[in-house]
């Protein structure tokens, strides 16, 4: 099974691409850093409460219903 | 509306209950500390997606899973 990490990053990369967003613009809209937005894509980061909340709200959706997207992630 | 981090803390708390184990035990099911246990379930810490998941794996259920049973609670 892929790390959840890793899928989470997938199914952030994949909504975020679907809103038509930039990683640029996304991590702009998230007021994250872009390296940072980077690394989240990529699965390299433990991501914390607080940023997963922020990242779901800028894709329209709850922090669960983010992760629940990411368990489904291949 | 309160702040995810409080309800999560209140969901691992009640759930922990409902399981019958002890903050102790539970946080050594979990492989955490029992002062870091107690913080999460105070809503004091902005936890890690590893550790989210490994909790929620203590409690038979997926991160995601326990995050929208976090979402519901008051």
């Amino acid at each position: 099974m892929t790390p959840l990490r890793a899928r989470l990053g997938r199914t952030i990369r994949r909504l975020r691409k679907a809103g038509g967003y930039s990683q640029e613009s996304f991590a702009d809209r998230c007021k994250l850093h872009r390296t940072y937005m980077g690394a989240v894509e990529r699965g390299e980061t433990n991501i914390s409460l607080d940023n997963l909340e922020r990242i779901a709200k800028a894709l329209g959706m709850t922090a669960g219903q983010l992760l629940l997207e990411a368990e489904k992630e291949r």
